[in-house]
């Protein structure tokens, strides 16, 4: 086998910073993205324009690609069965990429794998949305449209009957969960090779504002070795179970009597994991590829005691650039990752990575810098 | 300012991780490469193949980018100082540049500064050089083309009268230097900005085979902070003293009697620095680009005790993908960089990083995997 061409679906941050991570690899990365404009195709040699929701368009992408692998969990399932069957290795493979796409298929399978799960289940209308929050002792619950949600998008916090009408408007089924008691939020994420070679990175904690992430800390902080380790061993498994290939994301929820319960699922390099790029041995990104092509795993333990990320988002100035100076002045070893994405408010453009031994320091240097490059922090 | 592009003359391996480094900065890259299959060629987004050695194609292709940087030192003086008077930032500038591309002028200027050098002069012919040998104390003596050598090309190890006529027939000015009595071989590279800022990463051990890199160890074994001192303030001096802007790389001796001596100069990224990508908080591409742009340069400190990188040649081999399984699965921490180069027999197709605290297992490491790629290790 010579290098093989490592065809991404999508053109987003997660392609980018795949395809940068390929590169000391010296592996050859086909890009199919929605435009000339997308993050990934600003940087990437080989870029494809086109649909992904369009089949013909997904099998001339694919041909000529060694394998599939994905920015995104979008993808049709059917498409991607249909890929399988012309002969492409497509990793994540539909069988496991469908619980990532579908909440009502994730919990189901969760449950019946015996992962803790926070009290859930379809609803049909409000009314029912209105008996399930009887069933768990009443509202607030949560309401999620079962397909298509994303950084808060697609997901309801339910307080009223009234509330409970809107999530029923798209028109897509609606899963209803119990309001977990939590204390934070944790993420256990791993690589799973088709082979089945596993490496779990720490569990870090992850901080979510108006539902989007804005901090992790990793490794999360007096988090007990036992609830690490549980959580580590539940990721494994999951992978094992759905029979995911590359990274997988488990975010959990860490409840005040002190139990872990599974948010969500990302089956392929996520945001918990951006710390990874200078906090870790091998990324989350470089692990994912050698996972898809069947490499032998690199090694996830971290560099430094403490790594924090903190997203960076669209303030009120468009120019982010001239925001370097100041940053990277005030702190050298500070690690900027843009995304050469247009600047809008509340947009994910890029994130910060500090590290060190002391996680005040390592926090504040963070949070200054996402914060400075916001422009919410002028000084 | 919003964020800018920059222009890169030449499209091999540094050009290419150069690229990699500027991808997280959220800069725009453009490539001018001689073919598509160029090493960054390969994995630039925005490329134009053109020959560097014609001002219209440079004339061209610096239009639309805001400062222009180098992966060689090829480009002619005369075309530079044209592309400057169009108003584009050429960074190093022609007046820095010319001591790295001609090494008459480069050993002129350092004796003007009082940079330490071995003995040397321009010689005439054959027998001018018997002259010179005759000065130094007798042969042998080093001849070099003044223009157009690297990795041991355009150097000739003199022992004898008759020895010296080859470098006279490239028709090229040849310098004689004598031969330095030396332990090993230093490199102290630094950064330096426009407006003057540097840092000095730490001296490194670098060792040849057959004039060519082999091993590059991080920092100096055994080094006195003095003489380490010394060469820092030395490789400060001469990039202040040249104008010079970006990476510099100050190829020393470490002679006998505990002196240190110039032997080459690299006005861009260099082979004694890639230990940086993985071994120091910012990398030698990373700072050129920082510098080149005129931002504040990144902490150049090592993150690791020891950081080794050994080079990987071409064998006999010509597929080192399926080397990689073996390579991985042996060492999890090992970081490669291939250059997405044909294999060709001696010739520079990637390297490896290594680091930890001890030294022996951080180079046995190194050495095995490098080999190992190449083909000369086979277990």
């Amino acid at each position: 086998m010579t290098f093989p061409v490592v065809g991404m679906v999508g053109g987003g941050q997660l392609a980018r910073m795949t395809h940068e991570a390929g590169i000391p690899l010296g592996l050859k990365f086909k890009l199919l993205s929605d435009t000339p404009q997308d993050s990934a195709a600003q940087v990437v040699g080989d870029v494809v324009i086109g649909d992904y929701r369009d089949l013909e368009t997904l099998r001339a992408f694919a041909r000529g690609c060694d394998v599939i692998t994905f920015d995104h969990e979008h993808v049709p399932y059917e498409h991607l069965r249909a890929l399988e069957a012309d002969g492409i290795p497509v990793r994540p493979g539909p069988e496991a990429l469908v619980h990532a796409q579908d909440k009502g298929v994730m919990r189901e399978k969760l449950t019946e794998i015996g992962a803790p799960c926070p009290r859930h289940r379809i609803v049909s209308d409000p009314a029912d949305a209105a008996a399930f929050a009887e069933e768990v002792g009443g509202f607030p619950v949560i309401l999620k449209t079962v397909r298509g949600g994303y950084d808060g998008k697609g997901v309801w916090f339910v307080r009223t009957p009234e509330d409970a009408e809107a999530p029923f408007k798209a028109g897509v089924a609606v899963l209803a969960e119990e309001r977990v008691d939590f204390v934070r939020e944790l993420a256990a994420n791993i690589v799973r090779s088709p082979h089945g070679q596993a490496v779990a990175y720490p569990v870090v904690e992850s901080q979510q504002v108006d539902g989007v992430c804005d901090t992790v800390i990793a490794p999360a902080p007096g988090l007990s070795d036992e609830l690490a380790g549980q959580a580590q061993e539940l990721a494994l498994r999951i992978a094992k179970e759905l029979g995911v290939v590359g990274h997988l994301a488990v975010e959990l929820f860490e409840t005040r009597d002190g139990r872990i319960l599974v948010n969500e699922l990302a089956m392929r390099p996520h945001n918990s994991g951006h710390w990874t790029q200078d906090g870790a041995v091998t990324s989350q990104f470089a692990n994912h590829v050698r996972a898809v092509l069947d490499l032998p795993l690199g090694d996830p333990r971290p560099r430094a005691p403490w790594t924090v990320m903190c997203n960076v988002l669209g303030g009120d100035f468009p120019d982010m650039y001239s925001a370097y100076l100041h940053c990277m002045a005030r702190d050298p070893q500070l690690k900027i990752h843009m995304y050469g994405k247009d600047v809008k408010p509340g947009r994910k453009v890029g994130h910060v990575n500090t590290y060190g031994d002391d996680l005040d320091d390592v926090l504040e240097r963070a949070r200054h810098a996402a914060g400075y490059l916001r422009g919410t922090i002028t000084e």
